[in-house]
């Protein structure tokens, strides 16, 4: 039976929206300002970012938002709260990125790098959001987006401060720190009897296929996530790191099938390591970005990338389900969490032009403080998340509840598959 | 069961289009040229444009398109009809906007911008399409949107040289002009007995899912639809656009989610908001453009926009059936009339760099005339359209075989959901 | 009942995919080499092409993978098994076109004019994969894509050496080699009782959306695919192929909905008309391209080539099956190979600037042999690919699992149509 009456969404996210986006719109109000400090010909730096803003805006969109729906009954909250989401959190991030410049210049400028950088902590948000989705409801997805993406900017911050990582190098974490942070979140909302399988988290043909549509705007848009910050210096940085990441991809897709087909009992593929681990060697390439230069080590990134990925997501699942009480249900860890290890080790055994001894050994330390500390920024800003969303004024879904759009939509009768517009007006 | 022939197909649509297109192509042939004048080095002029082209066309064709599928038995037509709809609206509106450049020159010509200008004719048209959609049969939308794109040029035409409107601001009245032509075809069209919703008009949650998509590409390219057009002087001006359009359509989300939640007799959320209402803030922001420079006012013009809109949703569309008979499909009017209003005033409050009182006067008067025209002009070309469109001559449809795809396409069996392919091809 | 195991994957496909994938990092790892020779001012050059290279991506990727979605219980094949192939076919395209830069600069140059060229290569593969989809394994799709881009690129290479022909006019051929070999290829692959339709080659109104969604990407694209490596030389050049290109496509989808409507005994649309004859003006444009100057041309072309596909999809397809026991799953003789050869009759007959009687009959003569080698070598290539796939060794699928993905994926109890989630990850 279709619960009668919503109690999170009227009285818990309705205020909480309004609140937040009445307080940002004055945010901006007092200490916005659109950088029109472009080039002297005129548009020329706009028009260079432009397409690429859009693809990064719709890997954002499309790509995790139809990379959600893959459950029967959610296709309404995959998509529709991954755009909620996603709104607010962009809005924040431009917020809290901008403090610095606020701080020394008065303002928070506004520009098209501003708002790709803020999608990127955006994605962060939404990869932790992928370990949760379908168990929570979407006051704790606002909650969650909100403190993902102020973690992960001060990990930014302190990193580039404190340990002179540079901007990019740093924001590319975002696949480490989205896994780590959604680790936790998974674990401390474990819920009892989750060993066995919600009763409506269920997977279809058809949904199956919107799924893959998710996927593939992200595997095809994603030389452009990783290119887009890299500044073109030496010439044809850029395009290296741009085919090199789409070989990556091509390699990872290839052996996620092989070693898909070669794990299973059957022999068959798994459709979820097609719309998952294909995306490995993207992400584990993106971390390892730096110092990737030629491109047989970014297809050699991409296969390991699809192996530890494939093999992770057929092995671990099920295991940290059992053993460690986490339920994933994007299958986040082997997607993001393994794949970005994976690459930080590359970035680590790459990298080659040392002066002398001592600054490897310099280089070493820094990188692998790079990774404890987002390691322990992620997952201590998690547990904080997770403690404070166990807090039952949030109003958690029930267990027979989870997994169903008829909690929180104006959507009747779905055995039937079909609801009169009249109820749906 | 399922018509066994299509009356208003055969006889009156295929020979329309095949004497329409022959028509056409004539006309392109002796009366047409490629623009090749572009600026020195080679193709800049071109470069410059392309992906923005290309978003427009995706939000026409992919965007409206889909946006198009929410009604169960309708997918085809909505998407297929879309893209005829369109096809045959842009050499139309090609053809109309050249119009002053041949009486000039001698030649219509083609370039991007003029196929940009164009395809946001065929949007106008697309609109007022949205607002019968389903109760009409495909002979009627080609005519509606042939008449409509001839009188939103005209409009344009009166605009820009009695009131001196520039160019920009006389085509971004396209949601004001296409709602309210709308607004006047499903007055006249009002089928006796549409208080009750049609037997056929049905939502489910996967062409739901469709819809969204159909949504999200046109809230994702937004930003392109009211930038594109913009000249880069001062430099910035672009930027100003396009970010007070993604900031203004990011705040709309959110508040069309809150609105909708506390509008709803049970607290959720309402789908078909956040497929419609939540594109409010880019179609207010696209009407007052000229006059937005600060992103607060974006941000608010946004946030009135989804708050009018969800408002106007929940309890117009209902009382509009009711006492107007008015049977709106798609709800343009709070998707499009309303929130393209609000941004009429937005202009009228927001303009500011007056000289003196008499310029103040002056421009009041300008806008006002500038509205009053469009409305006017929209209303009663609607009516002559919907006039038009009542005779027989066309066939509508009987009420049993509206939003259905049986009555237009070879498909058979809807019931058991599957058809043999024999049956297809 | 599903079937248990899937022969052909585990021990034909995991090998081939991992041998090929681990050869294809070797050769990279020796032979290929980022081409950074980027123009003077930062990355021009590299900017200039990333947005067509994505919508070429996009085609490849979403447009055909999609279109493939329209069979009921094939969509993880349909887009997964497009995706896989794209990946493969891709490299190994970058490979065998960059055999002559090796040969004489000892490495193989990947930049953004390489990736489109062979993701090109690829499209080749992927059109005539489409006359076999669904009656073959994952293992022959494989091979057919690596035998059909060498025979391809093999053809490019003797067009290009022997008979002089601009790169850019043998790449286009692409249609008529692919939808040749694919001739070939279901004609010696033909299935005895194929006469009566395949027990699961069903057509459902809602994977028809997601076909259309396929189609609709490409047909929105193909001016970028057709314009992309049109050198602007003389300036508008490219933007005579874009503009070109679209109004075709317009012309054709009105010309195919009049012809279809036409033709049909009920008077009605076919979904599948719309879903592959719109394409055919983008498919003789891009053949006939040099010589198209004039959008009137392009046109008559556009509406030339609908005429032909439609007709040619309404009656020959049935015909093919009966008479000539080629049974075309995605009718690829009247979308790629009947408009290819038209559009090799418009570039013959619009052809006008020549010096004398001599150079005309010249070029007519090579015109010709241009054409006979394609065909001549597609169709060899075709049947030696056919007979090699015979070979029992590659466990073809047998008749009952034909267009079923629960043959080669671990899918589930597609009748109830929903599948516990323990059972797919």
């Amino acid at each position: 039976m279709a619960p009668q009456y919503a109690p999170s969404l009227r009285s818990r996210l309705a205020p909480l929206l309004l609140l937040l986006q009445i307080g940002f719109i004055v945010i901006f109000g007092f200490y916005t300002e659109i950088d029109d400090r472009v080039t002297t010909d005129d548009g020329t730096s706009f028009k260079n970012f432009y397409p690429d803003f859009q693809d990064v805006n719709v890997m954002v969109l499309l790509g995790f938002g139809f990379s959600f729906t893959f459950l029967v009954r959610y296709g309404f909250s995959g998509t529709g709260f991954n755009l909620l989401v996603a709104a607010m959190a962009t809005q924040w991030a431009i917020v809290l990125n901008g403090i610095e410049s606020w701080y020394y210049r008065g303002k928070i400028w506004i520009n098209l790098r501003s708002l790709i950088v803020a999608e990127m902590c955006t994605v962060s948000a939404l990869i932790s959001i992928g370990t949760v989705l379908g168990k929570t409801n979407p006051v704790h997805l606002i909650l969650i987006a909100l403190l993902e993406v102020s973690g992960f900017v001060l990990n930014n911050w302190i990193l580039q401060t404190f340990l002179t990582v540079r901007p990019l190098n740093s924001i590319m974490l975002l696949h480490i720190f989205g896994a780590f942070f959604g680790l936790m979140l998974m674990w401390i909302l474990y819920r009892e009897g989750s060993e066995k399988p919600f009763e409506k988290e269920k997977f279809d043909c058809k949904t199956g296929i919107f799924s893959m549509l998710g996927t593939v705007f992200l595997w095809m848009f994603w030389p452009t996530f990783n290119s887009v910050l890299v500044d073109n210096y030496p010439p044809g940085r850029k395009l290296e790191a741009m085919s090199g990441t789409y070989l990556a991809l091509a390699v990872s897709a290839v052996t996620t099938a092989a070693v898909s087909m070669l794990s299973s009992p059957k022999g068959k593929l798994n459709p979820v390591h097609m719309q998952s681990c294909i995306l490995a060697g993207g992400v584990a390439i993106g971390v390892s970005m730096p110092v990737v230069h030629h491109p047989w080590e970014a297809m050699t990134i991409g296969f390991t990338a699809a192996v530890v990925s494939t093999i992770g997501h057929r092995y671990l699942k099920r295991h940290m389900v059992l053993s460690f009480q986490c339920h994933d249900t994007c299958a986040v860890l082997s997607t993001h969490g393994l794949p970005g290890l994976l690459g930080w080790v590359a970035h680590f055994l790459l990298i080659k032009d040392f002066d002398d001894h001592t600054t490897a050994i310099r280089f070493a330390v820094f990188h692998i403080c790079t990774l404890l500390l987002t390691l322990g920024l992620s997952l201590s800003m998690g547990i904080i998340t997770g403690v404070l969303l166990k807090w039952n004024f949030w109003r958690s879904p029930q267990d027979r509840k989870c997994f169903d759009d008829q909690a929180f939509w104006e959507v009747r009768n779905q055995k039937e598959k079909t609801c009169l517009s009249e109820d749906i007006e």
